[in-house]
């Protein structure tokens, strides 16, 4: 993306890498991350550094990316979603001083291809959420997601897996027949 | 409303219907929308093309409403409410190929006049919220709401009736005496 | 903070009172609010009058802070956390007519040092939580929580309270010793 082709009323940081295609809306705040080509990101939409966005996703308006959040391609992501990393988060340590990077550990989430996470859902951090699964508005996922598994709830659990008409689970595109 | 009189950092698309006295908080995004008259909308609020909001309306901030939500006079909405139009959301079909809009169906949503949604609520595609009807704050509404209920809850449940001093349910003001 | 420092893209009005080495996201909306030293508000982030935020506190992306909520010092609040000083909100009352400051009561929140609300929560209007406290991500704060305690849920519930090695509460900073 030619950066010359920014709209106004977006803060894109230097250090972003943006991929052909790109679709921004206003309001966004992006630093330090990646987006793949084709994707569209709403508005009102923070992604910190070290986060990383594959192709053809669609990232829904109000979302949080933190660092070490990873999505796959062709991922949904709802509006108002909000990713986490810091499972135990503090201003300060116990003494009263200001935490810095070395008072936390980051944790790493994954969504893989083709998964939607509903709105409003809050994704713990440590989790993988699998190929093509489907988390409910709202969810609370704490655990991993298996792939094709529909979860909603809170904390959410499974409801059911999605199944093609054949009985084996829902149909896969190309792009995931390696796996 | 006179567009030359909208506020700095905010965007309102030239097909955007406003109302007499709307007031717009900074940081608004609005496109293809109609809001009636003196009807105030917070920040960080994303309005989307076909959806529809009423006279005397108070939208605060942080929520989105999509295509498809019918909002009636005098609702009011609260902080970080979020409104759902399409039941499988997904950013690319099982083939691989990015959705286009012959790929879903939106459903419908409308909340009647004089509801109130509470903050953090999430209102699921095709339900509709009665009148003067309470949706308490974070509540996940999958059903219809009757006229006048209280509902909370993760998914929302009936918790009372509003019952007015004679017995009947809460006094209804002159505008909805018709219904 | 010397005014001319502030960045682009925010909205700080003339009555807000920053202190020293307070930094801004983008896309922030402060107005009749009170902001401490070293206190650092992330994107997307709204503070209403008459709310107070403390020293060395975070505030992350996507959280409403409204009038009424008094954060002490050293707290972190998540991302998209909600706070709430209306019980019973409405945009117009029974017969139609618009609502204005004395047609509701304000219930006050306090969140005490070196508390952590996680994000995605929904903090009820009329608590307190206290000391080092520790709200879970999603969770919806209806009553008061115990200094050193761990809620979550929806509602929350207390899940265990923090001890320090000595078999007391967590160790607390000389900042809270005359508590």
């Amino acid at each position: 993306m030619n950066r010359a082709d920014l709209p106004a009323n977006v803060c894109v940081a230097d250090d972003v890498k943006l991929g052909d295609n790109v679709r921004l809306a206003p309001f966004v705040n992006l630093y330090g991350c990646e987006v793949g080509d084709d994707t569209r990101i709403g508005a009102f939409v923070e992604v910190q550094k070290q986060a990383s966005i594959g192709k053809r996703c669609k990232i829904s308006s109000h979302t949080f990316i933190c660092s070490g959040v990873v999505i796959e391609d062709g991922v949904f992501i709802g509006h108002g979603v909000v990713f986490i990393n810091d499972r135990h988060p503090r201003a300060v340590n116990g003494d009263g001083s200001v935490q810095n990077e070395s008072d936390w550990k980051l944790e790493e989430t994954r969504i893989r291809a083709g998964a939607s996470i509903g709105s409003g859902a809050i994704i713990m951090c440590g989790v993988t959420v699998g190929e093509r699964a489907m988390v409910g508005a709202g969810a609370l996922v704490t655990h991993d997601v298996p792939a094709h598994a529909v979860v909603a709830g809170h904390p959410a659990r499974v409801r059911r897996l999605m199944l093609a008409a054949n009985g084996t689970a829902e149909k896969r595109g190309n792009q995931n027949a390696a796996d």
